[in-house]
């Protein structure tokens, strides 16, 4: 068996885990069900004959680990779990491009690197069936909110411990995995970008700078249901009018930010029928911002315009939190060896931020020298079937993950 | 008997009709129900001792005749049924104070005016059953539609024509009803504002220019969905945006429009999730203005501004009629003797479009000179058991109109 690096065996491999997990409407690998396990399975023979050990930790992670001269160890992962009717790509790149780097360590060194290699594959990274992603990387990184994740059920009404005993895994223990990052001395992800960015700027690959810190609220406005024909314009309390005001407004704080964005995702009306002035309208607003400050200000600023917006029409507004989470700056040299690795590839890098989360949010939080390297989307969509990355820049992409790999270990050695 | 006009007489038999067909809640006069029977028994009561003719029209509605020299009507009227739990005044208002006109006319003429007076309970004016108003008036006039009636349900899945029938009404025949306006000359109705304008201008009372026609409809912006971090500003194709922005343009629209007003009562969104980009937001507009051209404006103006909007934002949009109506104007010399009626009760007048609909729109429209007076209400609200207006006011509104009937009344005697 030839162990130095192929990127096409990565792809080959990909095709083969998606003829076995996917069907005509995408993939299917959807955590913790049957079709997940087999995606597991085909992973854990992807180390047959290699000196590794391998096992799941007390939240459901797999493990792989090949010892090197120290115990400092370089990680690299994804997540093999999809979305239901997801993209072929999604989560599975990272795991077994990281399975080839390995590989090709593996050989290079004759099974003893200078730094310990792992390779982790997350536990229900998407959260599709209970509505909290990052679920198997927050129970390592310590961020797991326990009396949130106790009461999450889905929609049949079971229960996330209750489902997770299922799978052999005990839901009060699952902080135990917190001590797989005791020697953590890097983590590094390769994930397809799921945006339009480096598509619209024609480039293979990019350095990631972090994950977007994320506000997340439901906004109220309350005015007062009138007769649509007896009403006047101008003794109206148009709960709509406020809210709509909101829309562009989103879009110029957003420009004001730098690279931020604001989503209003939703929208509902109360009367909410045709021959009444609305009385009262949610929406919901979702920012982020790769700065905590800018962040905040971004927020500062919704809210400003939210109350502006009310008192102009005679109305009120409330705002709710319904979630936020930090923004995960990558670490600069690493930042800078992703750079490297991705101009010797394919000569142009680009630095963009990360506008959905991804496990290595966790890692990068929990205090683990953290970067991520994306690879242009076709379509730039995901999350769906027609998901896909032209083979080339798959291939690429496993060859300048493989320089940010070998920059990295010599990194980790230099320090330690 | 006094049969001198008695406003406080009108007043006085208001509130015994509150009592008997009211609760804690409301008005429950709800067409074809116990109550509104009661209501009915009521009213024909008032009759007693009266030289009047009395009957039901092929409709259910009500129709009382007082003979006069010629065989032309003077026509007054209203409806005595209501919303659930609706205010104490809308509709019966009017049919009360034109029984006191009619005893009024009968006393002075010795039973024997100079034209024939007739007061007209209107069949459930308000649909609050089966959703849809001005029936009994819309059989009338003729302009019914017959297949959409027929198919009428209410809440428990009872047809409109299945319900007529237990109240003895056949459906098939409603139409007979037409000719009740063979020798009608004139038709008057009294009615609350049920909006702020004459609140507004501290006055009692007002002339009705005519009712606002109506156009209707259901907008549909489409856009794409796509994922709230990962998608830049720039490149969204936001529904909602598209959406949103009509909002302070209709308000522009019926600003130039003069006195037209554009409401948008409700929006929903698609996927309608705090993570993505609105692929789909449906929203109604409702407007509304006397003048059938610059209703036509009002639409057209708002069609080009969705289809610009939409465009600015990569979006489509599509419009679908829900309901439309053309406008009633009142006729030009009835709005005068209205006017006048109401100076010469309360010194000022002010003339002013209905927003919403009445029976009188659909008398108009069979092609009977029409016009309306309207009394102030209080707090610029209907359709609640809130809804009142001063005791000196509806007074004051029964003077003015038995002086708008007087006028009319000479009015048709000098035609003929």
């Amino acid at each position: 068996m030839d162990n130095s690096l192929n990127p096409q065996r990565v792809i080959a491999e990909l095709k083969e885990l998606r003829r076995l997990t996917g069907d005509a409407n995408g993939a299917q690998r959807v955590a913790f069900t049957p079709t997940w396990t087999k995606a597991r399975e085909f992973l854990k023979s992807r180390f047959d004959g290699l000196p590794v050990e391998i096992h799941n930790d007390a939240a459901g992670n797999f493990w792989a680990t090949l010892r090197g001269e120290k115990s400092q160890e370089l990680l690299m992962g994804g997540h093999i779990d999809s979305v239901p009717n997801g993209g072929w790509l999604d989560g599975c790149l990272n795991v077994l491009a990281a399975v080839e780097v390995l590989r090709r360590i593996c050989t290079e060194t004759k099974g003893k690197p200078p730094v310990t290699i792992r390779v982790v594959d997350w536990a229900d990274e998407e959260g599709a069936r209970f509505g909290k992603s990052l679920f198997g990387s927050s129970a390592c990184s310590g961020n797991l909110d326990m009396n949130e994740a106790r009461s999450l059920t889905d929609k049949e009404g079971i229960k996330l411990p209750d489902a997770l005993k299922k799978v052999g895994i005990e839901f009060d223990k699952v902080k135990d995995s917190v001590k797989e990052l005791k020697n953590a001395a890097a983590y590094l992800e390769l994930h397809i970008e799921q945006g339009p960015v480096l598509l619209d700027k024609n480039l293979p690959l990019g350095a990631v700078l972090g994950t977007f810190g994320v506000e997340r609220h439901a906004i109220t406005f309350r005015g007062q249901a009138a007769h649509s024909g007896s009403t006047p314009m101008n003794r109206r309390k148009d709960a709509f009018l406020a809210a709509a005001k909101m829309s562009p407004e989103v879009y110029k704080i957003a420009e004001r930010s730098g690279m931020g964005v604001c989503t209003i995702g939703s929208c509902s009306t109360k009367p909410g029928i045709v021959t009444s002035v609305v009385e009262e309208c949610r929406i919901t607003l979702d920012q982020r911002h790769l700065d905590a400050d800018k962040l905040a200000r971004m927020y500062a600023e919704a809210k400003e315009a939210s109350e502006r917006f009310a008192k102009e029409g005679g109305c009120t507004v409330s705002w709710e939190r319904i979630w936020h989470i930090r923004p995960a700056p990558f670490h600069p040299d690493l930042i800078n060896f992703c750079d490297e690795a991705v101009r010797e590839t394919c000569k142009t890098s680009h630095r963009l931020p990360s506008g959905p989360l991804h496990d290595a949010a966790e890692v990068c939080m929990a205090g683990v020298p953290t970067v991520m390297m994306f690879v242009q989307s076709l379509h730039g969509i995901s999350h769906n079937k027609i998901e896909d990355t032209k083979e080339e820049h798959l291939a690429m992409s496993v060859q300048a993950f493989d320089r940010l790999a070998e920059k990295t270990m010599g990194w980790i050695r230099a320090k330690t």
